[in-house]
């Protein structure tokens, strides 16, 4: 949530000369984004966004997703579109980091994400996985299982002091799901990171997907199942079986789920809830001392996983394996 | 530089039904303001800004600036126009916090000004001062002469821990301008805030005045002093004599400085380098342990003071007192 690098305008106006996207109007600096910094332009053709890229790792992966996003817009996803400077480049120097310009989508990310929002999500989830079907590069996941374990050793020795026993409640479940993860389920382009506030919504309609640092080849269902921890728990930490049966239902009418991916998302959600325990973990045993910005709570994902541990099948997401069919 | 505030999108939009500006695309927190939460807003009508105001002492001065900034705009002043709900208030509450939208002026401020730019804003300060001579609301400056030792004693024990000497520096220009600040200057509304941040260009032209927090009633030629101190020293502090001469000719080409302002302006400018340097020292010596948000540097106004203290005359800063003729 911060700009970390200021851009003068007499330089983003010379940045902009190599762009066909008209006059610079205006530009602000974004709350958006925990580590880049982002713009708000204005110019005479229209909104954009403009990123730099402060963190050397993301920048190895432009050309990844950003060639993803023009791959997405092209096929129908709405999502924003890179725009190419008169090199045919989707990014180049600004302020001695990487910089990229996209369209500016409207729409809000809901706050308060009710069924129909889950039902968007589901929908617009299937139809990217559908839309990257055919996309030709490839980025493994690193965040996906084998990601897990150095986390796990970044983290163990100070876990407990997040909470006793966490220690032995993380290694347990390392263990079991690096014995049980699946590799023969559909695999393609996943966005990973499918969180409320990287979907916009004009109304009750999807309006737009973004934020695609995270996208990377890895299972489809697994997509499915981060999105389930993303957005069908209640503040109270309870679980809305009317959200995710929604979710489910609206990516069944778009792409269906085949019987093992189905009997696998119990076990999906729970990596997916790990994975998000261990990043926030590791951040939170992080933070420097006296940070304004706050770590995300790693105990939300304890308790996420747990109820995922608990469930037998598909039916406990609310939908009868039948329901999936479109 | 941050936003304090998040505002439901839910929350947003129903706001927003008091007011005839169309229907909300989007929202961003936007990485300006240091005290409030801003946001910039699409609607079908337009772009705005939505402001939270998160300290009570802002709120009770909402009326005079958001009145303030209406009768500047009707009267041709480029400024930001605070849009009225149904009700007609110029203001009202979100998220527990006084709200305010204004329309969203397009433009950039420079970050590295120019003579143009100087002259530029100049002539837009002349305009803003003849244009409030008619608006009916006041507001005593609480950050003129009288409210200088009140932030002396409070940094005094520490400010020699800051710079040796910088204590005994302050006290003696402060009785000084204590004793000899003038009484009989022209007043009416001033900015007291007009730094390039605060005004926005499109080319070499300005295309609009923000940020009227700090407006009141006071000596007009004081506000000019702020903008000699804001405007007219160069990185490596040296007084740039030819945007000094910019900034009082443009000045003067829409509003003349008698022989008395003229006079007093060495004085005023010492007065304006003072209460920056006050206010920065009290903020440098009040962050909390660890901010990721560092002060701005108290010591760049020692110098500046020390400039103006050498000063002998209007001619220092670059015209003869006829230079102000138009």
């Amino acid at each position: 949530m911060a700009v970390y690098t200021d851009v003068a305008a007499e330089d983003l106006a010379e940045f902009l000369k190599a762009y066909d996207i008209g006059e610079l109007l205006s530009y602000k600096g974004i709350a958006e984004g925990v580590e880049n910094s982002n713009f708000l332009l204005h110019t005479s053709k229209g909104a954009y966004i403009l990123t730099l890229y402060e963190k050397r790792v993301a920048a190895d992966d432009l050309p990844f997703f950003l060639s993803l996003m023009a791959h997405l817009a092209a096929r129908g996803v709405s999502c924003p579109q890179p725009a190419r400077n008169r090199r045919g480049e989707v990014y180049s120097t600004l302020a001695g980091r990487p910089a990229a310009i996209i369209n500016f989508l409207e729409g809000m990310w809901p706050r308060r994400p009710n069924a129909v929002h889950c039902a968007g999500v589901g929908e617009a989830l299937a139809r990217m996985h559908l839309a990257g079907r055919d996309f030709p590069l490839v980025r493994q996941n690193p965040l996906s299982v084998k990601g897990w374990r150095p986390l796990f050793d970044a983290a163990a020795p100070r876990a407990d002091d997040v909470q006793p026993g966490l220690r032995d409640f993380i290694a347990r479940e390392l263990g079991y799901l690096e014995a049980s993860w699946p590799s023969d389920l559909p695999v393609g382009v996943i966005h990973a990171d499918l969180f409320p506030d990287n979907v916009f919504f004009l109304g009750d309609k999807v309006s737009g997907l973004i934020d695609f640092p995270f996208s990377c080849n890895d299972i489809l269902a697994y997509d499915v199942a981060i999105c389930l921890n993303a957005w069908c728990f209640e503040p109270d930490h309870s679980f809305n079986v009317t959200k995710a049966r929604a979710l489910l239902n609206g990516y069944g009418r778009e792409r269906q789920l085949s019987a093992a991916e189905q009997q696998a998302l119990p076990l999906l959600a729970r990596g997916a809830a790990l994975r998000f325990l261990l990043t926030r973990l590791v951040d939170f045993l992080n933070v420097p001392p006296g940070a304004l910005v706050k770590p995300k709570d790693p105990l939300e994902y304890v308790r996420k996983l747990r109820f995922h541990q608990s469930v037998q099948s598909i039916g406990d997401y609310g939908v009868a394996h039948s329901g999936l069919v479109a």
